[in-house]
């Protein structure tokens, strides 16, 4: 059994790889940590996982989590897991990072967040469906909720170099913006409602611009806008693709097709992506259709941000470290309606 | 492996059991029939299926069922049951039966349904904590929703004879009115909105009333009355519950915890339950407090309607009806939040 | 003109005597306050009275205020309307308190809500539709929310000495709770949810006693128990009343028809009432169903907490107070859907 | 008093033009027809008007509707409106079609419509901020819901020449699909969803061409994706404007208030805009971001799809036609929250 433990433990993401992980088949719960909760159970903050663990919150300063774990997670914020990684990784210990500390080049990083790095080291984009690499690692980078979406849409296009110009209008459930209440998560002000905001200025954008860079060096032109919609999980992504050749949905499906044969985690259903089909799964469901006009391409992913878009898919990469089947613990239908 | 089919697969209960048994370890869906959909693909109407199973829908009348099938679920609507039950049960194929058919005495369905039964045979009623005789049984009737809620909110203080009036003020998640848009289903009239219906009349009355004369047969005044609120899935049933004496809140915790001993899917966490904490799940959460002036006790359960509530439930009673161990396939925490 | 004050304007209470006052057609605005935004406009934080006036907050303690206002409304929390009362009442202006401060028998007030009346006189309580003397005071307390939809259920029967147990269920939604976030107002706790709380205990019974004590002294079992539901605004009330002879349905509209005839803002429609019907209205929209068999009665109420359960009564206060048809500046129907 | 009548006034923006109307100063309501339910009174489906009026619906062939009306508002379905039309122009009545017969080129309507017009005619666009000439006229064709605020959107930099390529993405709430339960509309489809339909070939984007090739004749790159968000109303328009040249802030600010100028209805707050402060009301709020890298122009528009997207844009085209004041009966606030 794989012990793991998880840093940072008491907010969403943190519950998230609780509730995937209390029944991965491989693993064993080791360590789950928090500040402010330590001593307290487990279920006290995520009640829904009474009966599943009794695991009590320890502090994330204890001396011998190297020793005691094969895996953590970092569910911290950004900023913080770089206090973690280099004594985590100073022995046989492998480490999935979900904040953003190592998925930027560290000039890029220090930029978009306004923070000097304490520990500039490489990791693998945890995005596996595009990093096999991910596989042969002990330290990798989870994706962005955003990026993970807009990746997913655009990358067969990228890859082909079709993009001209990459345009990204996102729209995210609000618990991506964590578990602690504010303005914009309360009731009154988010029902019945959209929210549009850092309208041009996003930090997720420089994770999207790096990884289609990768895959097209000549895609500059890449835009991004988020909203919050009245919802609990999920990032809807509308990628308006302008192609610097007509493409016909068909030769779409092809080539997407062709992209994602053999992941699992990629569905391309007919007709249009549903939150509601991928909801608490691991799914990113795409769909696509030709502007006949203005050679524009419009692509639609569909995941649940706290899934694909963190937990599910650092539980992902974890398994392919560790050799085991990605879809371990995993393999979950969506609980639709 | 149990070869399973579901009668009746492509409303929300028929999704709910296929979405259960995918991953069940010990089912093999066999068959799912749907008189409409005869010929195309499962996945067509439960998207989120797509990639677990690759059923097509059969016609309901096809001859071979019960030779296919070792367990048929019976997802149709009331009066339908009573069509299919003869035959099935006519060899070794197990029945469980989702709809009302079966749970109340022949004499009391046909009065509160309007419907002369046309196999008026016994089956054990499917709420296993109360029943588990139902281990021993071929034949099942899986509880109604609201029944389900209610009677395992007030079958503690009913066995105990302390119940003066029962009155059960529930809210329910629109997905018990099913799949078929109406005009109370219509998002502009079910947002923000909350709507009582069959204020005094409801048909889960009676099942209600007979499960609690059963457990005191002098417990004569029950009251319901059902809500339903904008939420999709869940019941919420606050059960108003004048005592024969007055009693307190650890009075009442010790009574319930001695009730439902070693009932894995019953919870009875501190504080008030929620509906996020059993969203997706098999578990129904139990809370109480004591009214000190009037002898009253408000108890309040959580369940999924569509799981513990319908499906899961079924299920439950399945494992028990083939020697498993009651949790199999059902041993899933809420995707909270 | 009447010349208006509002002291604690930047919450919702406040916000809503703004949005029914700027088109009141014999008020003007004179003043609002904010302790914490004084100086700034009070459009910063109502946005959607951009347009409809200019006022700026001012400090509370601002000295001329009795001077400036021919009436001041309250909305500031319980136990800081006792700072404003004595000195504003100590001239004509006129007060009108939407706290719970002078709602109840000082001895009653302080043990409920655990605070030294520093200021225990005698109010008229605004529920105008019972208390046709507002119209003749400088003073009203004006009813909670829960209060209101509750008392306006059971008056009639309460009224008529025919009720023996009084249960009312309430489902609020969440703008009751008021502008600032809290656990219970982050929306991935609360969507697709509904919570109970203070099951037995809530303030807001004591007031509920009061008033129906009022119309039946001997009517002593009332029970009372709030939840919380989706939705930003509403209260819906379920009175299961247990009545001391059988009523029929037709019996009841005749009571009920009695009893509000001539009260403008009391509906009686056919069927279910509907928050929907009455959201953004001064409406109290009543409907009722006899249980033929426990001498039950349900009595359902819907109102708009904020207007009728708020601000809207307050006003509606103020007409009678001035002399003015108690309708001015609240004849507006609701925005369905 | 100007006698009105409403031809289809049991729907969603029947209704809204009802609201509307029953507290116009100047507005007589004389006439409210519908086919199916002639004979039944007008509260019967519009519950939250009782008390505001007591017509009857007539059916929509009554001989004298031209005698008996000022003005007539059609709100009917596409290709139904120019019934009417013909005979209603046949004399003074002054006619404001709501449907999109009038709206487009007849070419251009045939084919996007699929309908041979039966009275191909000109009609003044009554999108009043930009159709001055509407006060002129006695037929008008009122804007769709999508053009509205896609074309406010970005109007002021259509004027002056500047977009290079216009996308609008937008976000609608569930009542412009109208008062029939639909799949799309059914709860558990939409809650905790978000849907785009139509990717590239909504019928709106003739309409949302049109207008701004009258601004910009060189403007052909447009594009238009509508989403549908769990919301009743409202629509939300994110118009990704790529410019022929670098704007900042400041000069889209400079340059929407000279375009705005003396527009009652137009609002330019700081930040960004919200439903939530339109909601039931006739307001187009606007707000905006330059993206410095890519010649990205983020305008925002919010609206109330019911009031300034149809009814109550209908009754400013009235006002106008009518030599009255355009804010007289729709000078109300949202109802925040």
């Amino acid at each position: 059994m794989i012990k793991a433990g998880i840093i940072g433990a008491s907010g969403y993401t943190g519950g998230e790889l609780l509730r995937l992980l209390v029944n991965h088949p491989n693993v064993k719960l080791e360590l789950a940590t928090s500040r402010s909760l330590a001593g307290k159970p487990v279920t006290l903050t995520h009640r829904h996982l009474e009966g599943f663990l009794d695991l009590r919150y320890e502090n994330p300063n204890s001396e011998n989590i190297r020793e005691r774990c094969d895996v953590v997670f970092l569910a911290v914020p950004h900023g913080s897991a770089m206090n973690y990684v280099p004594e985590l990784l100073d022995g046989d210990t492998k480490v999935i990072d979900l904040s953003a500390d190592y998925r930027l080049e560290t000039s890029v990083f220090e930029e978009v967040y306004g923070i000097t790095h304490r520990d500039p080291r490489k990791a693998a984009y945890g995005l596996v469906e595009l990093h096999p690499e991910v596989a042969e690692q002990d330290f990798v980078a989870s994706p962005g909720c955003f990026p993970t979406g807009a990746i997913l849409a655009a990358a067969p296009l990228a890859a082909a170099g079709l993009i001209d110009i990459a345009l990204f209008d996102s729209k995210t459930g609000i618990s991506g913006a964590g578990i602690t209440p504010t303005e914009t998560s309360h009731y009154p002000n988010l029902a019945e409602n959209v929210t549009a905001y850092k309208l041009t200025t996003h930090r997720h954008k420089a994770e999207i611009s790096q990884e289609l860079a990768r895959l097209d060096q000549k895609l500059r032109n890449i835009n991004f806008t988020p909203h919050v919609i009245p919802s609990i999980r999920g990032i809807f992504t509308t990628a308006h693709l302008f192609t610097k050749e007509p493409l016909s949905t068909d030769e779409l499906r092809s080539i997407y097709e062709d992209f994602y044969r053999n992941k699992p985690f990629i569905r391309l259903p007919s007709g249009i992506p549903s939150l509601t089909a991928v909801r608490g799964s691991n799914f990113c469901d795409v769909g696509f259709e030709s502007d006949k006009e203005n050679n524009r391409v419009v692509v639609l992913s569909a995941i649940d941000n706290l899934v694909k878009g963190a937990s599910g898919q650092a539980i992902q990469s974890m398994n392919l470290m560790f050799g085991l089947d990605e879809t371990l613990g995993l393999w979950l239908p969506a609980a639709a309606p």
